[in-house]
């Protein structure tokens, strides 16, 4: 395995493999590296003959009153989990080797960051499309390897690459869980051990949305009360969202039907945690059309366009 | 020399190219192409060992009362001069193949599209930046040729391609201009007789400023006076605007120094028409500040922005 810093030593190496007809895989990281992380890169390992991990606390998509700096880095431990899990090459550049000059240029997605996270971090997916647009350019993967934990992310970067014509296949995750259902995070880093404990309630409300649409339950509000009732129960949770949206377009939904994406935002004491989950919704012959519930959020104005 | 119309059969062709070592060259053009592109086409072919022109009329970068509809298209005419100037491949694309459904993903250039052209076609240049980073990832060039008649175009895809890191020089290419010195363009072909005649103004002005610098002149505004004064006495010529700026930033610039780029957006009866020209202006010791002097356009409300 070897560690690159530069661009032009990026490129060289990857170059010197694509010539031999091996195929590249990219992973792209933001560092401090957990299993979910690691599930990628033997992902890619297993698709791929050369496989880059890229590490770089990406500046440009973190909002001014966010965790930039304290946004928990170690790249000595990373560097073991990278090898353990079979990368080749980690790309692990400074901030001036990736914007040595203030940007002229972005990439960003109109219509899919209107909604969920994009809605409460205004700048944050164009600093995502934009990074992730130079990644593709300067390591040109055969594949790129993103987290569903992150699917707002995902689906933007989906869209990027269809629209952008990347000759570049992008691959996507299961999200890994600990044992009792939190999402693999990096940020879990910053829970106490009580907030460790009640950062469970993502995934419990998630749960329990499920558990609703599997007795039939198809009316995305009463859906949301349910989850939003968990959440109030939680003292050290603050919903940000919950959003009930198609999966292609990221768009609300108020009947549940095709792929639908549930999604939520918590904050955990000052930690924000994300999950989701997917629903294949076969369209009945029930209708379970409810009248719209008004509910309120708790510790946030906004949350979801649906209650 | 092949034509192609599609995405696959274009990287397949230039895949098959690239892998037996031959350099890439793009030639991005939408069409009715005349001695200007034809120069671009010898230099890539000069330059490269396979040569790829690109003909689309992108309707992404067309406002909603532009010439989109009536740009002059004749694709036999441009495949008979593609060929005799060196051409390996044409992709003709239709709009259907670039732009299968609805875009929600674009390039921008936040900072360089302000002034000149940016400001009189909301949304030109991210039309012509998404559309060539696309043509960029499906021909996937080690160079690519753009005419300097078209400097702000040059100037925003120069960037983008540092900014977005993609692996792919650009070359630009010096103006062709008809014997009376008119710039070439293929909306010379709306011209009247008439208004041929009156199109020259375009390059006498800049030659008027050319003077003016050559005789120590460096008060912009004085220069834009002249130069607006000449435009004046056309009577089928009313100006959009001139711009003098800094080459690099494209910003407005009072005193003439360092780098200048003096451009201009003429309509010559129905037909708009730009020209630019550049200038490495030393640093002099005598300094030449002017009081700024008011003029005002002719058929025009706003134009240079030292006027």
């Amino acid at each position: 395995m070897v560690v690159t810093n530069t661009i032009t030593e990026t490129r060289y190496i990857v170059g010197v493999n694509r010539k031999t007809g091996k195929r590249i895989g990219l992973v792209p990281t933001m560092g401090y590296l957990h299993r979910g992380h690691c599930s990628l890169i033997r992902r890619a390992r297993k698709e791929n003959d050369f496989v880059v991990v890229s590490i770089f606390v990406n500046p440009t998509q973190f909002g001014l009153n966010e965790d930039f700096s304290a946004y928990p880095r170690d790249f000595e431990r990373d560097k073991n989990l990278c090898f353990e899990a079979g990368t080749d090459l980690i790309f692990y550049p400074s901030i001036n080797e990736i914007y040595p000059k203030e940007l002229s240029t972005y990439v960003y997605s109109e219509k899919l960051t209107n909604t969920m996270c994009g809605a409460f971090r205004p700048g944050h997916f164009r600093g995502v499309a934009t990074v992730v647009c130079k990644l593709f350019n300067i390591v040109q993967p055969d594949s790129a390897y993103f987290g569903e934990k992150d699917v707002q992310q995902l689906t933007v970067i989906n869209r990027m690459t269809e629209d952008l014509n990347f000759p570049i296949k992008i691959v996507s995750v299961s999200t890994v869980r600990e044992k009792d259902g939190l999402a693999m995070s990096s940020r879990n880093s910053y829970l106490s051990d009580n907030e460790r404990k009640s950062a469970v309630v993502l995934i419990k409300s998630l749960m329990a949305a499920k558990d609703l649409i599997k007795k039939g339950e198809r009316n995305a509000a009463v859906i949301c009360k349910v989850m939003n009732e968990l959440i109030a129960k939680e003292t050290l949770a603050g919903l940000e969202y919950i959003a009930i949206v198609d999966k292609k377009e990221l768009q609300p939904l108020q009947l549940l039907t095709g792929d639908v994406l549930i999604a939520l935002a918590v904050k955990i004491g000052k930690t924000r945690l994300i999950d989701n989950m997917s629903f294949k919704i076969e369209k009945s012959k029930r209708k379970f059309i409810h009248e719209a519930i008004n509910v309120s959020g708790k510790n946030t104005s906004s949350y979801c366009d649906r209650c």
